[in-house]
């Protein structure tokens, strides 16, 4: 608990005008000045101060930019460049950060990245400057570009989500973000008055866009598998009925990994009187884009069906140096978003303009390198490996969910924040997960495993510290606290 | 001319709703289906198909997803493994790339991007998957990140800005645009009920960052220098009197090097009645805002001013392998952004979540090895280098037109457009403009001159071509067309 501070309401005059924002925005509190490196009870010691609120769940509030670590740019001395001592410093801090990097790229098992890439033969290219300016299918005259691997890229992601070459439009993003900013924005353009829906356990970055693009909100109740909730969906639907739905589907929550039933969604849109000129479904699939098309009995994500626009992350399952992702939309839509710049002798219909040409090498290495046989063997070993380490966490008493689909493990958040950011989990509420990637290992697993049992033996020894109760994040028959075990 | 084209009229129910948006988006227009290579006049065949307008200016139109240039991802056969075939197959396809990609870089004249950088000390960085999550200031959980090194960097930023530590926000962003964008959405998010201003030479990031925003926007006229017209922006402000004002101010406009005169558009605002807090300013400093305080006599760009932020491009004058940007605003602004995200242990009052961990390092190396003195050598270098082609190309009897506070020559559009695409020349109307950056060698503009004064020779020898007038563009005294000269 943080004491002393000032908590700011919102500005008024903000809320007076912006109605249309989702709500927790309105609520929102911020804290500014006063703010201290205070560890709560939980709390990490790192610029982030955690405050108690009515319903136990912690919050983060603003600090301020609070230098913990910086490594200050210094002018360099006139003699340096014969004396040679700037470099000297300067490879003895990358030699330093390098190594760290190393461990931290060792103890990591809370985020969706694929940490495991071998790019040496790409390292050639660091040397130029790789910008794909614009649409990647219109040339800039800007030479130094990567359009040809960014369209073989493009291509094989829309054959595998099934829209053919002549009819869709999409290009590498620089994250799973973007891509779903993109999405939700050609949504809004196709209908400029359509409500956005989507799961309160949507990412946050489709709020974010709904905030942007100032869209009609409504979030839909989950399932406690963290899936959407598809009767409240109806019912919602039904409530707005005179506006188009923009409907935002997870294939793959961040926090669960739930996916949320894509045929379930076009089924109630169709049951709410919504025809198909009166919607559009854009499917976030950041991290089980790429996994569940290997996935027997997943259902299917096509562009057959109804849909709009699918985002999937280049960092996440492919693994890739800097984050990055793909976006595949149907051409029909994206020209609603078009706009003339003679300047680059291109139209641009991407939010960024300027983009990385490395990424899409990156991925057209790897799907070159691995091809859908390499991708489906791995999606089977991260599916085994969650099963396998689900099972033991069971096993040792510690409550936990793995939904069928997926390689996201849930399971009670450990009680000591060092332990939670050496292994660099990513914890909400009472839970915490683990997601299972390539790089995740039997091994790896086992030895968070016994860590966190012996841990545990200490946390709870006195009987002072119980296992958090986590039925409401995963339902009861998944918990194992003391009054559900 | 392109005959025989379906040209769609913008979807009138998009227009019917979005009133707001810049004029231009409801004239735009849109072909598509039966587009072709064609090569009109001026065209380039490269899938941009050129259509003439009233006004004889050249407007690109949509093409579809053409696949000129696609390097197709195939499936590896079972025993690739075994034979290393396919690795010999990508290496071929690599070492080709760089080859093409070294002749390219050899070959630019026309986009601002310094393409002389020297990084062999971070490729072994490149094994690492690093990524800073949300703000750069509030460590996340994820451990393979370069925040230090960000922190370091948007210190010496702020620093050059002259916006002290503790009251500054800012962030690496993945280019101009991402900066743009994140600074009228600040200023958005401050005036709600705002209206963007900006010169109708501003970056067209400008104009789309209105759209996405649903914000009204009144586009202020340009002197021939491409500066912003400060009569009309105050007839303008005073029409407008009684909503807040966003202004974009370029420091550096896109195609001639403009930079508006920002003391003179805070005293139009004053003239008009807007006290300073009922205005925010964003400077678009893409280019220039990192070369304007190493020139004499050049305006300051300072947050001792009433300015809101500043973003200014990383791969532009430092120069760096992928597009990337340093966006600096102040700290009791970007509080209006925020937003509670537990999942990442992280505010996000960033545009894009996910971001490359890799451009920091590069920018924090950069500025380490140059410092202020490296940096102001170089720009002294470039304007200098400047002055001299624009003088060449006058004594050649070419019309060009060199801003004062600038290394951007504009010109007459050359004729040919195979020596516009060898050059990678940027034109927009009868114009061209060479942009003189740290790796544009006297050498390499006597090269070019050469080659255009030949060229010349070839296009208007028999009199049934003659140099384009320019006059429109950059003013009478800078034309020699015939009539002009």
């Amino acid at each position: 608990m943080v004491g002393s501070v000032d908590v700011l309401a919102h500005d008024s005059s903000i809320n007076g005008t912006m109605k249309q924002w989702p709500e927790d925005f309105s609520s929102m509190t911020i804290m500014r000045d006063h703010v201290t490196l205070t560890i709560g009870e939980n709390g990490i010691g790192n610029g982030v101060v955690q405050n108690g609120t009515e319903n136990g769940e912690r919050k983060i509030v603003l600090g301020r930019n609070i230098h913990t670590t910086c490594l200050e740019v210094t002018e360099p001395d006139i003699d340096d460049e014969v004396t040679g001592e700037r470099e000297a410093y300067m490879a003895g801090v990358l030699a330093k950060y390098k190594k760290s990097l190393t461990e931290r790229t060792n103890y990591h098992l809370g985020y969706p990245y694929n940490l495991n890439f071998d790019y040496d033969a790409l390292s050639q290219l660091q040397h130029f400057s790789i910008n794909n300016l614009g649409d990647p299918f219109i040339e800039s005259n800007y030479g130094v570009h990567s359009r040809q691997f960014e369209v073989g890229v493009l291509d094989w992601f829309a054959r595998l989500w099934e829209l053919e070459k002549d009819e869709y439009w999409g290009y590498i993003t620089n994250c799973g973000t973007e891509g779903n900013l993109h999405g939700i924005l050609v949504g809004r353009e196709v209908f400029p008055d359509g409500i956005l829906y989507a799961s309160q356990e949507s990412h946050y970055s489709v709020f974010k866009a709904a905030r942007m693009y100032r869209m009609e909100c409504v979030k839909i109740n989950t399932l406690w598998s963290g899936e959407i909730d598809c009767d409240d969906f109806k019912a919602k639907l039904l409530c707005h009925k005179d506006k188009p739905a923009i409907v935002n589907v997870n294939i793959g929550t961040t926090v669960k990994g739930a996916v949320d039933d894509l045929d379930l969604v076009i089924k109630k849109l169709e049951e709410a009187g919504f025809s198909q000129d009166r919607f559009y479904i854009h499917c976030d699939g950041a991290l089980f884009g790429l996994m569940l098309p290997f996935v027997k009995r997943a259902p299917k994500i096509s562009f057959k069906k109804p849909i709009g626009s699918v985002s999937v992350s280049g960092h996440k399952f492919v693994g890739c140096p800097m984050p990055c992702g793909v976006q595949i939309t149907r051409l029909e839509h994206v020209n609603a978003l078009s706009r003339n710049v003679e300047y680059l002798a291109s139209r641009d219909a991407t939010i960024m303009g300027s983009r990385n040409g490395h990424a899409p090498i990156f991925l057209w290495y790897s799907l070159n390198m691995k091809g859908y046989r390499g991708f489906q063997k791995e999606v089977q070993k991260c599916l085994r490996n969650a099963h396998y380490f689900k099972d033991r966490l069971v096993d040792a008493g510690i409550g936990a969910m793995l939904n069928e689909l997926s390689s996201t493990v849930v399971f009670e958040r450990p009680h000591d924040e060092g332990f939670v950011h050496k292994w660099q989990l990513a914890c909400q509420g009472n839970v915490a997960h683990v997601v299972v990637m390539p790089n995740v290992t039997i091994e790896k697993l086992d030895d968070f495993l016994n860590e966190l049992v012996q841990k545990r033996a200490v946390w709870f020894r006195d009987g002072n510290c119980q296992p958090y109760c986590i039925a409401s994040d995963v339902g009861q028959e998944n918990c194992l606290c003391a009054l559900h075990r």
